[in-house]
């Protein structure tokens, strides 16, 4: 099975951006690729500093551990059972809302990762990424 | 818009020290530009020494997120939206007060550290640093 | 004077990406800010991993020196003046060719880093870019 | 023996700054204490980004081996005793003329590292900071 090509990456990112452009918050928005690594990358004019990093950071964090960094941030609480995940990885795990695995034929092949806004704006654009990769049709996926 | 300029950083920082000297708490004073680089610095004689790289991420944080870190202190607390926030960014993200992000016209053009008292003493300084850019006269804006 | 937008920034990376593909060498190719931060960044398909960091890094160093990274390789040789920087800004000076500052009017408002193929290569991805942004015309810049 | 105080670091660095001014070349100026740790610092408007980290780091190597950076360059070039100093003290130790050890009664307590133009701008700066310090007559000496 391929893994995200830049093609389909490009058009992740713009549906995103297309996204918070709608929400009205700069955002800086990362796509990384089936290993981990940085596949694509936008920051919005006016969009954090700081959101860099962690933009990116969400998008690997959601494809080292497949998981949506939404529900890892309620696992990782105080209490919970993956508290202290934080600290592992050099300090690349981010315990918020925005990063999402990028899926295909159930099999993670990248993950979107956006921060800029408040959780649940973050949440909504990485969405919207996510819908616009589902929508990708077969025949773009490359020969592997 | 033009940049904090280094007449600028000087005058903010002259006046954020003269705070802590009324205070009677000798600080870490640092001042960064609008890309969240150190414009300038000075130690107080006695202050700590492990306020130093505290107080330039002060400075960092308020610019990195355009925001006060007193603000994101509360906002990074345990069960609130940006708990995890101080991972990122390689540990340059400091959740205290003491970190004011200093605006032109309604635009952050850099920032104000400080570090070297308790909270609400580092706050004191660093906004004694936003009130003296605040009277800063136009005709001091450098031409860009 | 306004710093790089998105916009350009992202006709910079487009005309980049076209030079590799004439080429035939899948790049890394990334565009800093006037601050020297991540502004977009695309990774072409099979290009090398390794190239991620390189490229950003290359973009930072043209920024962070206001110089071609072609022309601080030579400085930065043994027995020449610049000798050592590349131990500077933890690790992330790049002496190789393939980053370049993005000027506007004399002023450097951005840079483009590029890495995946040989010095000669990376130089002529770079140099597309750079001519790319000198094409824009003045009414795209920005009100800032 | 005292460290240099703070109202010592600034007359230095106000030195160091107007020689910069009168050879026309932006730069950064840092100051740092008889532990090698940051007590001033300024950038000039202009000066490049990626010499606040050499500034610094010039006048930590010139505290932390009681040297000239400039002597030191010699000491570490490929073929000398010192060659492969730079890889210690996590690429701390810089080896470009541009630090010098402030010296009170022959004892070092504290330095200059200037860091924005060609190698020989560099020290010239520096030089003049040291040239202030030894000025400044011993009834500024802070009782310690």
């Amino acid at each position: 099975m391929a893994g995200i090509t830049l093609e389909e990456a490009q058009l992740v990112i713009t549906a995103a951006a297309r996204q918070a452009q709608a929400i009205g918050q700069p955002m800086n928005i990362a796509i990384a690729d089936e290993g981990g690594h940085l596949k694509a990358f936008l920051r919005m004019d006016d969009a954090w500093l700081g959101s860099i990093n962690i933009a990116i950071n969400k998008a690997f964090t959601a494809r080292a551990f497949d998981l949506s960094t939404q529900k890892l941030a309620k696992l990782a609480k105080p209490g919970e059972p993956f508290y202290g995940i934080q600290q592992s990885n050099y300090g690349r795990v981010m315990i918020f809302p925005g990063g999402e695995p990028l899926l295909r034929n159930g099999r993670v092949v990248g993950a979107i990762g956006v921060s800029g806004g408040d959780n649940s704006q973050d949440q909504r654009v990485a969405e919207a990424g996510v819908e616009a990769f589902a929508q990708i049709p077969p025949q773009n996926v490359r020969a592997a």
